[in-house]
């Protein structure tokens, strides 16, 4: 049986706690060398609208002890327009306007059959946000119980979240650019977790005084300044491209990273191909250690009260995919959710 | 709307010439750099049975001049039993027997959308002797005419096929180890193309006197000798790490490949990860000009009466299942064939 599980249904299937739980091990697999990744690619080409690109984006991870190989892929019609000076990525299908073929299929390595196909965007939010969450966890003092965040957009709710599952939170302050959605966020979010939230003016208010600075923006430039990190902070960034400066690397003690697998290969046709590898500013990351072999204790956690982590979420790994999509998947059996579509669809006979 | 096209209709709707002619479209667009390949990745791990493995695999391609990118796809437990004292690769899914997830997704990249998934197997066969004959037609005398055939299973057949539509072949001789099974393929396919085929008892005596030898077998130790070839002669082979003998290279005067790309990436959960390249014996693939640069005229095809050429078709490439799967969605399209599937099933809503 094949199970078609809809975006709605894999946000009801999915808790933050099941969430955590099902990275934690897979990032424990990953770092033992259970678990495998196969990079990211992306591949591109122009289109008949001259503003438009086609991109196609794939991840693949097996993880054994969730049982599972998945496959992630985005295909999707790009484009990056300016909006109020500021360049936005769009992504769009003409056919179906503000849709993108975005799905999730898992395998099971045990018969080899396709168990589910799903939808991946409430997956991607949550992998990302339980990852930053894992950052906390092994990275963040005990007791940090004040936390700033810099974004209200659709990444920020989890993050918080997902901080909030792992440390006693009490104080938190959200900043962005929007003074509406900050405040929204700070309603809606503190009424969802029963926390008092702030929303402030400038980035820096939110990073004043608090234990755990976290960005979670879809910003271009840099909106967190390492000045700004003070002794016994951790800091947590998903875009770390884009959103941090140069300063947050200079100014850390520890830097952590999702995965030092970072030159991922893209393919754009008409000029060639070629690796490119991600730029971490002034960072060389293969001389960081992964998250996973923190939480496996093949590498250090936090040494002191007063140092300062810098956990920087920096590329999707197939695994997360995995890992999280074979909860959605036990949870859909057990609860009896989901499309159930004829596996013959999927299956071929033996070759001779 | 996306189409679910099954295995016995991929078969209906797929031409060996639209085949020739899409693969041939291809490797034009490959060469030109205008087409894009994402090189095979096999991703292995044990299973609870110990002479079984998961292995999952895939390939992507996207050809701008069929308006396509292919992900093909398979999921399969695999095991590798003797057989009558031969090793054998077997195929199967522990819950559905004798059957394995084998599918091309294919998707529009003027849209985005996923325009069909379809059964993989013919389109596999399909595509290595589509590509094979692409071999015959730029490589072999324009009067070769009689043909020597090594191998009567899964992709002899088409081998032939494909040969017959690029070359006026008025004689064929096959040679397989089993008597029945090569008697029973020059009878079939002899009544199919309206040719006669001799069944031959010896290998050597499927290349005596031929213009064109092929070998098309599943064998895991050479059939094909070096020796054999004689001026004049075009060789070609499906499975070059194993099928061919190292004087099959020593003794062609000019080589063509499918693919240089044939530094693949195997990664084996529990065992670290690794490039595999492909081991071509005595061959520097490198330099060897690929069939798609023969095609648009960047390399040179036959130079002589006398040259005796040899086409390796080493590994699959995403590319040719694009151009071969979008020949059978638009045939699938044109005769109404196909059960139409919901496209919202695999479309997410804009990230914000």
């Amino acid at each position: 049986m094949t199970l078609l599980i809809e975006a709605q249904e894999v946000e009801s299937l999915l808790s933050i706690e099941s969430c955590l739980e099902a990275l934690e091990a897979s990032f424990r697999e990953l770092a033992d060398g259970r678990a495998v990744n196969r990079p990211r690619t992306d591949t591109f080409t122009a289109t008949s609208d001259p503003d438009v690109f086609y991109r196609y984006k794939s991840m693949e991870g097996l993880v054994p002890g969730c049982g599972v190989m998945a496959l992630r892929i985005n295909s999707e019609r790009i484009r990056w327009p300016l909006v109020d000076g500021r360049r936005r990525q769009d992504k769009f299908q003409r056919v179906y306007p503000n849709r993108y073929v975005g799905i999730v299929l898992l395998f099971s390595i045990e018969s080899g059959e396709l168990l589910a196909i799903m939808k991946e965007a409430y997956l991607q939010k949550m992998r990302v946000g339980g990852t930053s969450g894992l950052g906390i966890k092994y990275l963040a003092r005990e007791d940090a119980a004040s936390l700033g965040l810099l974004g209200s957009g659709w990444q920020a709710g989890v993050q918080l979240t997902a901080a909030c599952a792992v440390r006693k939170i009490d104080t938190v302050k959200v900043y962005s650019p929007n003074a509406d959605s900050r405040k929204k966020f700070a309603d809606d979010m503190g009424r969802q977790l029963d926390l008092p939230i702030v929303p402030v003016d400038r980035p820096q208010d939110a990073a004043e005084d608090v234990d755990i600075l976290l960005a979670a923006t879809s910003a271009m430039q840099p909106v967190l300044e390492g000045k700004w990190i003070k002794p016994g902070m951790h800091v947590g960034s998903i875009n770390t491209r884009r959103e941090i400066d140069a300063d947050t690397l200079a100014n850390s003690d520890y830097i952590v990273v999702n995965t030092r697998d970072t030159g991922y290969a893209v393919y754009i046709a008409g000029s060639g191909e070629g690796v490119v590898p991600l730029k971490e500013k002034e960072l060389d990351v293969r001389a960081c250690p992964e998250i996973g072999e923190v939480i496996s204790g093949k590498a250090k956690g936090r040494s002191s009260a007063r140092e300062k982590t810098l956990f920087l979420c920096n590329i999707g790994l197939g695994t997360q995919f995995a890992a999280v999509a074979a909860r959605v998947y036990q949870a859909a059996l057990d609860k009896d959710v989901g499309r159930r579509l004829p596996p013959e669809w999927f299956l071929e006979t033996v070759k001779k």
